[in-house]
C-alpha cells in the first residue's frame, strides 16, 4: 500500500554542527535501511529545499506511522502524508 | 530528470457526460503511452480526490511542459510542478 | 484501518432542486450501507456547513477510494483524506 | 454533545527531554482519565504527525474549553476546534 | 451556550433581482423571529462586505445547526462557527 | 461604534510562569475597568485556544487603538480588528 | 476618521460589454461626488489588476458601510477594509 | 525600471475556441510588440501552467499599468505584480 | 510615483526595552524627515496592530528600496509593497 | 535550462553582526562566481524585502540543487523554485 510523504527540515537555531551531522548520518543509515527492506520505495530531494518527497509501501497506516516517528531527525521535520491509490491508467 | 506532478481535474458543469468519457479514453490513451515510453515513470490517484501525483522522467524543461500540455485533459487540469533532485540517501 | 474525510458538498447552481433531491435520497442509500457494513464507523455533520467529518475502517487505501468515489453525490463533493493511527494514549 | 478536535503539538526547543517525558506522562494520565469517564470518546494519532484528532462527547461549550485547557501539555498544543451535529444520514 | 457565526453570501450570477429580493424578505422575517426568541443574540454587519457576525444563544450543537440551515438563505451562505466559552476575565 | 477584534496571545518560551502571571493580573485588572466602563461591551474566550472574541462601543478607530495598545500584554498578542456595522435585520 | 479599503472587481462572466460600460459611467460619477464631498480621500489602482487601494474619511463605520454599499458595482465587488488610527511618527 | 509579473489565464467556460484563439493571436501580435519594443524584456511560460512569468522594463508605475491592461486577454489574467531593485551582488 | 507600503514590526523576544526604545526614536527622526522630504506622502497605524500602511511617493524601485531597507528597524520588519498607478476616477 | 528562484533571508536572532557581514561577503563572492560562470543569468533584489528572484540557467535538476545549496546562506534562507519553459510568444 503506497504513501506519498512530504518532509521539511527544520534545525533549531542552537543545535551544534556536530550535533546536526550526527542526527543525519544516523538517518543515513536509518533511510538506507528502509530502502533495502522495500518500506521506502522512492526517495527525492526537493530542488532547492531541504526537504524530501518519499514514497512509502508499507502494510497499514499504523506501521508507516511507526516508521515516520523513527526517523533520528523525525523532532526536527514537519511531515505531510497523501494516501495513495492504484491510478486507473496506470499500466503497472 | 525527474519532476513531481500534481493535476487536479475539474470539468465545467456544463460538459455532458459523453464529452467527459470521451476526454477520458483519450487521457487514458495518451497516459498509457507516456507510460510505455518511459516518460511517466508514476501515476498514483489521490485517495478520495480526482486528482493525482505523477512522476516524469523527462530530458529537459521544455519537454516536460509539451507532455503536459499535450494532455487531452489540460484545459480542465490545475497542475503544479515540483523539480526533484536526487536524494544524499537515496540508494538506487 | 482508520482514515477521517472531511467531506464539502457544492452544487452547481444550474442542479435543478429534484435532481439534488434525488442525489440525496441515493447518496442517503449509499451511507447508510456503508455504515450497517461497519465501513463507514461514524458520520457527522459540521455545524452550519454543508459538510461532514467520517471516519472510515478500511482494508486498504484502495477500498478507500473505491469506496469514497462510489459516492452518488462524488462529482460534487470535495474530499480530504486524512490516515489515522493508534493514539499511545488511546485506552481502546 | 460532540465536537472534533485536532491538536498539534510543539515543544519550545529548550525544553529538555527529561520535562517533555515528564509532561508526556501527565498528559496520558489525563487522557486515559478522560477516555474512562467518556468524555474523550476517540483519539487517533495523525500519520506522521505529533498530532491527534479527538473527538469529545460533553455537556457545554464551557465544559469543553475547561477539559482542553486542563491537558498538562495545554501550552505546547494549537487546539481547533469543531462543533459537530447528527447528520441526517447516520443510522445511530 | 454562546457560538459567534460568521455568514458571508454569494448569490449565484444567474438569480433575478426579484428572486434575491424575495429570498432577503424571508431572511428578514427569520432572523428577527430568532432575535425575538433570544436564540440570534446579536447579528452586525461587517463593513463593506455582504457577510454578518452573528452571536448565537442556544441549548446545543444540533439546536444551532438545525437554525443555521434553516435560513432561507442557508444555500447561498458561507458560514464558519466559532463555539465559545465564558472568559475568565468576564464580568457578567 | 461597534468593533469585533479577536486577540490570539502567544508568550515567548523564556517568560517566567511568576512574569505572566502578573501579566494576567494587571490584564483581568484593565479589562474589567473597560468593561465596567463600557468600552468593552462583551467578551468570550475561544473553545480550545488562548484566544478571545471582543466587541468594542468606542467613539472612534483612535480610540480604540488607544484601547488595544494600552492592554498590559498587548506586546504578546495578536489582533485583528472588523469594523462593524448595523444589519438591515437587526431589531435593536 | 480613516480608513483603507481594497477593492476587486470581478465581473461575472455573463455580463454585456454595454452593461459593463455602463455600471463604469455611473461609478465614475458616484466614486467622483464622493471624492468631491472629501469622503474618499484618495483612490489608486493596483498596478496590473482591476483593483484599488482606496482610504475613506468618515463619521463612523455606518456611514463607511453606507458609501460602499452604494457603489454601483458593489455586487461585483470583493471589498476588504482596514481602520487606520493616526500613527505616532506622523507629522501631520 | 524593472518589474517582475506573473500572470495567469482563465477562460470562462463559455468562450468559444475560435474566440480563444481569436484572442491568443491578438495577445502574440501585441506581446511580441512589447518585446521589440524592449517593454517587455523577458517572458518564460510556468512548466504545466497556463502561466507566464515576465520581465518588464519600463518607465513608471502608470506605464506598465497602461501595458499590462491593453493586453488582449486582459480580462481573462490574473496578474501580479512585483517591484524589482538592484540586487547589491548583481555584477550587470 | 506612488507605492502602498505595509510594515509589520516584530522585535526578536531578547531585545531589552532599552533597545526598543531606542530603535523607535531612530524610526520616528527617520521617519519624520522622509515625510517632510515628501518622499514619505503619509503613514497610518492599522488598529489594534503593531503595523502601519505607508504611501511612498519616490523616483524609482531602487530609490524606494534604498529608503525602506533605511528604516533602523529595517531588520525587525516584514514590509510588503505595492505599486500603484493613477485611477481613472481619481479627480486628482 | 532556466529556472526562476525566490529567495527569502531569515538570519537567527543570535547571529552576531559580525557573522552575517561575513557570511554576506562570501554570498557576493559565490553569487558572483555564478553569475560570471553564466549559470546564474539574473538576480534582482524585491524592493522592501530580505529576498531575491533570480534565473538560473542550468544542465539539470541536479546541478541547480547542487548550486542552491552551495550558496554560504543555504541554511538561512526559505527557496521556491519554479521550472520555465520557452514561452510561444517570446522572439528570443
Amino acid at each position: 500500500m503506497l504513501y506519498l510523504a512530504r518532509m521539511d527540515v527544520h534545525f533549531p537555531a542552537h543545535l551544534a554542527a556536530t550535533e546536526i551531522a550526527h542526527l543525519q548520518a544516523l538517518e543515513k543509515e536509518y533511510s538506507q535501511a528502509l530502502q533495502e527492506s522495500g518500506r521506502l520505495a522512492s526517495i527525492w530531494r526537493v530542488v532547492g529545499e531541504y526537504a524530501n518527497y518519499s514514497v512509502f509501501d508499507v502494510e497499514s497506516n499504523d506501521q508507516l506511522h511507526e516508521i515516520l516517528s523513527g526517523f533520528p531527525m523525525y523532532a526536527h521535520m514537519k511531515i505531510h502524508v497523501t494516501p495513495l491509490a492504484k491510478h486507473p491508467n496506470a499500466i503497472r
